[in-house]
């Protein structure tokens, strides 16, 4: 899927929600681990209840591997059952010298086909380039949601970046803007801002709306680009929106809800 | 293991090896290829080639993930057949929000039950501290050994200082010289001594000892502490020593041959 692919597909379904499957069996209903997949099962109704509200999933591949080869069985089976035309992301922050980045591709390419995966820059250039293949998209972290992204990412260098912007402006020369989206964290629309204004043509894909309290509002007004350019990742707000039996009806409220915004300022910004 | 633990292993073997299991199917010699569970069968003829000269064994986990199920297979042999008194590092450089750092604390540390990790800081605190469990290691990446490590690690940030010494400096504030290690690459010396003079009481994993050209009495002279301070790493010049039938015996020679080396070092300092 290239850049006006996902401009497409947004536009279609009018909306620019991805939907991070970081399932959780301590906040699973009761009655679903007792089912013999209780992953799968979860991640099955999610998907049910959301599909016709997001453009992409994103896959946390940590919340798989910690159940080793029943795990990956639960992601292989997810990973089918996900409509084939949306984009989805392995979200598992890989990045190593070169000859074990191009496994990890090798891994997340291969047989499980993904559409991307998120990378932490921090090796550099040769950590990044295995992954770079026809049609998959590398998501660099530049500025993310957590607290402690400050340690070092809003560290300034001597020419008076913050390290979150040397990295956008690397990176942006290991591909192209069909190739190459950022991690920018929703919950600060200055640095948003910023990154916009330096990498204009770039997808961002933007945790931290919902339970991190991002604002989509305000990541919409300084995020977007003429291709829309951004993903808006929403977990736990609707993973968890409720935990009775029928909590996928909840989830899909939800993302009903966020598609309903969405559709609202893609009109309003006249893209629809 | 604690440090003390550790520089006395160092001391009983005379040797500060650490083996990185990379295995390749690539570069395995082709009756390797011919068994059961190649990848195991190649691990255990290193371990057994090995395991007399070297005091901790690296497990790449990317050549695993390669795999998948029959790669976890694979991992989980290779780790019950490790001997018990080494040091097993799981190399994944992981680091996510603190949720999902959790998960991959729990997958390496859990049934899995590695000795340390790998873990990349760009997120900050927040990522590793999950990781901080009761006789675990965090191995924080500060200058790696790739040649792609100078886009971000070298660069300077206002105070002067270049990226990886502010990792070096406010990592070791995420714990102690107990369960945090410093991932130093072996082919610059000066970075080894500048990360070593502000971290006097740390260990480092240094890589890029081999293939990639570091050099042994370099590393020592610069890198060593009072504790010795150092597990120098080699991975592809001990595996792929040799793709005749009997590769492992060119990986003994070449281990042995290290570990000589290491004596050697360790006796003109005086640790033995």
């Amino acid at each position: 899927m290239n850049k006006q692919q996902l401009k497409s597909l947004i536009l279609l379904k009018k909306s620019f929600l991805c939907v991070g499957l970081d399932p959780n069996l301590d906040f699973f209903p009761k009655y679903v681990l007792e089912q013999d997949d209780p992953i799968f099962f979860f991640n099955k109704k999610i998907i049910d209840a959301t599909k016709k509200y997001c453009v992409s999933y994103k896959i946390n591949l940590a919340f798989f591997e910690r159940y080793g080869e029943k795990g990956l069985l639960s992601l292989k089976k997810t990973l089918n059952y996900i409509p084939n035309d949306v984009f989805v992301i392995a979200d598992g922050k890989r990045g190593d010298i070169f000859h074990s980045s191009k496994m990890y591709a090798e891994s997340l390419y291969g047989e499980l086909n993904f559409n991307a995966s998120t990378l932490n820059p921090y090796m550099g250039e040769d950590a990044i380039l295995p992954f770079q293949r026809e049609g998959k998209w590398s998501i660099i972290l530049a500025a993310t949601s957590n607290p402690s992204s400050r340690d070092f990412q809003l560290l300034k260098t001597e020419n008076g970046n913050p390290l979150y912007l040397e990295v956008v402006k690397k990176a942006q020369k290991w591909g192209s803007s069909n190739n190459i989206m950022f991690v920018v964290g929703g919950t600060n629309p200055t640095i948003i801002s910023d990154i916009r204004q330096h990498a204009p043509g770039f997808f961002f894909l933007v945790p931290g709306f919902g339970t991190q309290g991002g604002d989509l509002n305000e990541i919409f007004k300084v995020g977007k680009n003429s291709d829309i350019g951004l993903l808006v990742n929403c977990s736990r707000k609707i993973l968890y929106a409720n935990d009775s039996k029928d909590f996928d009806k909840y989830s899909e409220d939800f993302s009903y809800k966020t598609q309903q915004k969405m559709e609202f300022l893609l009109r309003s910004s006249n893209f629809i």
